[in-house]
């Protein structure tokens, strides 16, 4: 049961780390390095924030051994402070908890296997031969479609709305908006008017995923659309029918992954990439943000495209004009080297 | 009424298509020419796919004449093999059928025009003043507000939020998460402040139009915001007010186009594009992905913006680096033919 | 009260203007200068579309002094002529009014604090402690979680989704489909696995914001995330944990703001921008549309990124190419650099 303070010997408990300081320190909350409160918690990974260490006002902070000597107050050391305190501030936690039981306004149709430990909030509404697992839970207003499962301890904010046939399984947590089995673009055109391609597979997500707000994941147009586990997808990302993204792989905002793709394990994709269709990307890739991926990539290692680097609009505009006048300068410089060789031979003459 | 299994024949049915082998073939479904399956059907058109064909274990694949040699099964040679996939995938289109009705707990407002064929889902609010054409469906968790009129065979997924005053047209199908009618991007400045400016228009959408899940389209400021006939949207894209899209364009995801911009009948324009407002693009305009549209475009054509390629973050580092440094290299050049044509008039005096 | 129709005059009241023409004239309505109708006003701001006005069939314009003289209608003489158009815009306004009251099907929590004069709509599912202050007006098919508040006057239209803790100030206007307050991307990798971070922080929106529909803005992980008073957000934006949006910032649609960026007063970023994480944004700083912003930026100004123009695809595809061989180039350079300085010294000698 949650406690609302904790010492730091019963927060390290379990935990590969070492306390220095006061392990009856009591805590009562996280804060950040630069913020620090009497009584929270702070940790210290990113370099840009070490400045802070000496002078913080934290009570206690998770940290590497390299930097516990600069610290002033208690300290956790520990091999992976940013690991460490995920786990400690899941002590801290105050997501509301869910209310067991069925809602009386939830909706349920025909057929349907539900666990009787499930939550399902108010104005949701589930189709036939639907299956919940345990501890599923379900917050206000969603839609789950005939033929679509969530394994055990899955957790679907408000408003998530789930397609037929779609499979999820467990320790899923989809965040508010999002859409999961909606139809892949597909379509043909015929005689100038485009047709639409019935879009006829499914989606399923593994174990363990992760899903933001507002994404879109298509379903399968002939076979599934496959979120592996472990996946972690931020918010507001479209996934194409027939995608396949590989285990543990983290994808931020904005991407969008065209149709047929497959992203391997254990990559990175930054912010406002995009992936064209039909692709093969290896495992352990990272894509930097923004990067228009357009072909396949079968090696590890960092890819990127475009050009970086933010600068003044008025330098921007002169590098685009230089760009586009590239070719000019091409011209000039083969025009200097024939010139130039004319005239070593001119002079060797 | 559906079957679950079609002779060849049955299928090729009314198409335009020669079949190679045995009419009598029993297709129960679809595949993938890759994972082909017995008594499934698949089709090739991408030429990245014609490797697969020799082996193919499904049980016909739809093709061109031009690989009808190398097709070890049964064949629908089609001069559109995509297109008669769409026709033929139907039949297998599992999609959960609606049942007619309004839902016991749909809320439905005053004055409305309501065809006795609608589905009407759970949870659901229509306005007052809504007119709804026959056959049309409404999943559950709809919200319709004041006047919006949607034409006969519309078809909304779950959790579709259109405003007041959209006018929808006949066979349109939008997914779930979308939002039709909300307020243009309209603010205007005064001493430091921004104020609202009142978004009086309205959405119209044509006949055909299919829009995608968690997509964002802004009803006018003035006239209307205009979607016509046979336009299909993918998911995630944002439709300024007032702009007009023109027949039979087809848009990928995360396509942002930003006020009074119109573009013309049978465009193409590719995910994470995006236009500056008040551009007329012409008929018939192929945009790639990724390409910032910043001026209006006269004639049809392909056109793109930015560089592309990706690169190892390594060589982009040095990409940016050198065009950052374009105008120094432009001096060099300039400098070399000052001294080259010195060196030249020194030696011709 | 509203009324059908104004005059000149009415509609001038209490506005810093003067009436150029009749001021007795009828308005009904408003329209663009471009396609002007009887009885209605227009405005002109944009020089694009100056051309309209010598032939315009508005009823009247509302203009800058130096073009009245071109102005063959009725017109209002302003030194801000959008702004007034707002102001006068907002008597036409015909978005359907709110009922007063609680539908009876929403679902309140316990212990709330709702004032009598709040409109709560269908199907609306508000959590334990909520505070709704005066003429709070919420649509059908929202849900608010446990101890978030509105300020007084607060308006959200259908399908929006506030989290638990989330707290809105007055005056706030959100669109359908946005989601306030889930949880931000913190992932921490252990063994090969992604853990989740909690997010324990909250979201803190100020007075007179504007969110468009479908718009992710995420909890702080420790602190808040914040969007100060006056701050304008268009469709589709991503707000990621921690980051603070500063007074009266005003964004376009498919803006990602990463995480513990801050982006300071009055700026502006143009759609499809990008920012990283960690960074300090200047105020009265402009962002161009599509722009990478991947450092902070001290001083107020234009900043931009990548390449712009859109050129024809056959253009651009030699341009990337001349791109990645810019360092065969810049060797070219440095080779007749040497040769000339070779023949020179040569020469001299």
């Amino acid at each position: 049961m949650k406690k609302s303070q904790y010492t730091l010997a019963e927060l390290a408990n379990g935990l590969d780390l070492t306390i220095q300081g006061d392990p009856q320190c009591i805590i009562r909350g996280v804060c950040t390095i630069q913020q620090g409160h009497e009584g929270c918690i702070a940790f210290l990974v990113n370099p840009l924030y070490k400045k802070y260490l000496p002078t913080t006002t934290a009570s206690a902070v998770i940290l590497l051994q390299e930097d516990a000597d600069n610290c002033p107050v208690n300290a956790l050391i520990a091999r992976d402070p940013y690991y460490i305190y995920a786990k400690i501030a899941a002590y801290f936690d105050d997501r509301p908890a869910s209310v067991s039981g069925i809602h009386p306004t939830a909706v349920i149709g025909q057929h349907c296997e539900i666990d009787p430990s499930v939550s399902i909030g108010a104005y949701c509404v589930i189709g036939d031969h639907v299956k919940l697992g345990a501890n599923v839970v379900m917050n206000a207003g969603c839609v789950v479609g005939d033929y679509t499962e969530l394994g055990e301890s899955s957790y679907l904010y408000a408003n998530v709305t789930l397609y037929h046939k779609v499979k999820i399984g467990k320790r899923v947590l989809i965040a508010s908006g999002t859409v999961i089995g909606s139809d892949g673009f597909g379509i043909a055109k015929n005689k100038g008017i485009w047709h639409k391609v019935p879009q006829l597979g499914r989606v399923m997500i593994g174990d363990d995923v992760e899903i933001g707000a507002n994404c879109a994941i298509d379903r399968g147009a002939i076979g599934d659309t496959v979120i592996e586990n472990g996946v972690k997808l931020d918010n507001l990302i479209q996934i194409g029918h027939n995608v396949r993204i590989g285990e543990n792989t983290a994808i931020a905002a904005f991407v969008g992954v065209s149709g047929s793709t497959e992203i391997g394990k254990n990559g990175l994709v930054g912010g406002q990439a995009g992936f064209s269709g039909h692709l093969t990307i290896a495992e352990n890739v990272v894509i930097t943000g923004g990067t228009a991926v357009t072909r396949s990539i079968r090696e590890p290692g960092i890819y990127s495209s475009g050009v970086g680097g933010v600068v003044s609009n008025s330098e921007w505009r002169k590098n685009s004009a230089r760009i586009n006048r590239l070719d000019k300068l091409i011209d000039r410089v083969k025009a200097l080297e024939t010139r130039l060789s004319e005239l070593t031979e001119s002079k060797e003459k």
